[in-house]
């Protein structure tokens, strides 16, 4: 499983007042901290407060990049802020996201190629959220077949099933589980898959049991990479639990600290 | 999910002692904990260490119907014994098990269709434990199919995996669990499904997690009943919520002790 930490996004209180006060240390402790805990990567997003993000995001980066060389996962809806966090990369990237319309795949997939990043994909459209698996199919088809006609390589999407809160879609939950199988085989070498998995407790009151269990169906049912917080130890270690269980990592007495070492 | 209590089993010290001490209460008084905590059925094994389980048995039956009419689960690999406890079952019984082999089929299903009791068929033969998802569903189908000629109701028997140990069988793990999912659709109406869940973390060290995150994955591929320790908390509280996610039980805030008072 590829872990993209979710914790530096400045709609936290810390994370928003770092960035208008410059505070690197701040951020770079959120980094290290996620990476310490399991993270592979890191997800930047300036927050919804940030009045200027096309110079909030490469601050983001190259403070991040001071103390790692993870890769860094370019969070925003604006494919221009995407593009300064590109710019200012010299780790390796994750553009976070398009949606299946147009408009976004027209911007981000030649950026992707350009910058040699990999690519989440969320299915979406402007038309709204998919309501069920069909849906979400077709729109996960059609991010593929853009990425196919541009001769962007099909392994370095992460398909986004899109999860919604289960206080609100409970009766979506299972369309989003099947979606993950689904979408792995929409082409060969087909996509890889990835889900913001916070989301799906949103609201909630007992957010870290929804969000470990949640997760466990979703790596039952093929899921590659999620963004979430590794400070959830439970989390983690319900993690680590799930791919032992499906032969990824191999049996020891002490798996979860050898798989932590690791 | 229909909770089948494991802890009426003389192989644990307190049960094997009270059954040998003729001790009602401490029999009665795990039957009870185990409702409290959800159990919709309790398991009655004599143990290994019993002399003479054919008058074991319907003692424990009858201690156990004196305080509840929750369904009772025969627990033997001899159909005599089973066959005691049925005669002393006032309550709805369920007989846990028979094989797929010819000799236990042909004393088991013309005994669970007289006493109209529910059967659980373990996916094992003489031959051994099986190898593959294969050699499960051969066995299933056998086991299926020897229902159907004896016109036994598919929809009252549980077909069971056999779950193995993670530390000694983790590549068959995955297999296990696709198994679940194949069982269910091997007739129309299907047969129900089953597992010994404690068997997955059997000499290992973190039971408890294993025991929970298994068991999430084998709701995600159908699982209808497991027979487990309803005294685990959060064992307890990680099914709630996964059949939650699957739209089983409708959510509010406070949906574990919304479910538990259910």
């Amino acid at each position: 499983m590829f872990i993209i930490g979710e914790l530096i996004n400045g709609m936290y209180a810390n994370i928003g007042s770092a960035i208008k006060e410059r505070n690197k240390k701040e951020i770079q402790n959120c980094a290290l901290t996620q990476i310490a805990c399991g993270a592979d990567a890191l997800d930047i997003n300036c927050g919804p407060a940030s009045g200027q993000p096309q110079v909030d995001m490469p601050w983001l980066v190259e403070a991040i990049q001071e103390v790692t060389d993870k890769p860094l996962c370019l969070d925003s809806s604006k494919p221009a802020v995407i593009e300064e966090g590109l710019k200012a990369s010299r780790n390796k990237t994750i553009i976070n996201s398009t949606t299946a319309d147009a408009e976004k795949l027209e911007a981000l997939i030649p950026l992707a190629k350009k910058y040699e990043s990999k690519l989440i994909g969320i299915t979406i459209s402007s038309k709204g959220i998919p309501q069920n698996k069909d849906q979400r199919l077709e729109l996960a088809a059609a991010i593929v077949d853009n990425c196919l006609k541009a001769c962007f390589p099909v392994e370095d999407l992460y398909l986004d099933p899109i999860v919604l809160p289960v206080n609100v879609a409970q009766a979506q939950m299972r369309d989003i589980l099947e979606s993950i199988a689904e979408f792995k085989i929409i082409s060969e070498p087909g996509p890889k898959t990835t889900l913001g998995l916070s989301n799906v407790s949103q609201g909630t009151h007992l957010r870290s049991l929804i969000n470990r269990t949640f997760l466990t169906m979703a790596v039952a049912y093929g899921l590659d990479s999620a963004i979430l917080d590794p400070k959830d130890r439970e989390l983690i270690d319900t993690l680590i639990t799930a791919e032992l269980i499906l032969d990824k990592n191999i049996y020891c007495d002490s798996y979860l600290e050898a798989y932590r070492k690791k």
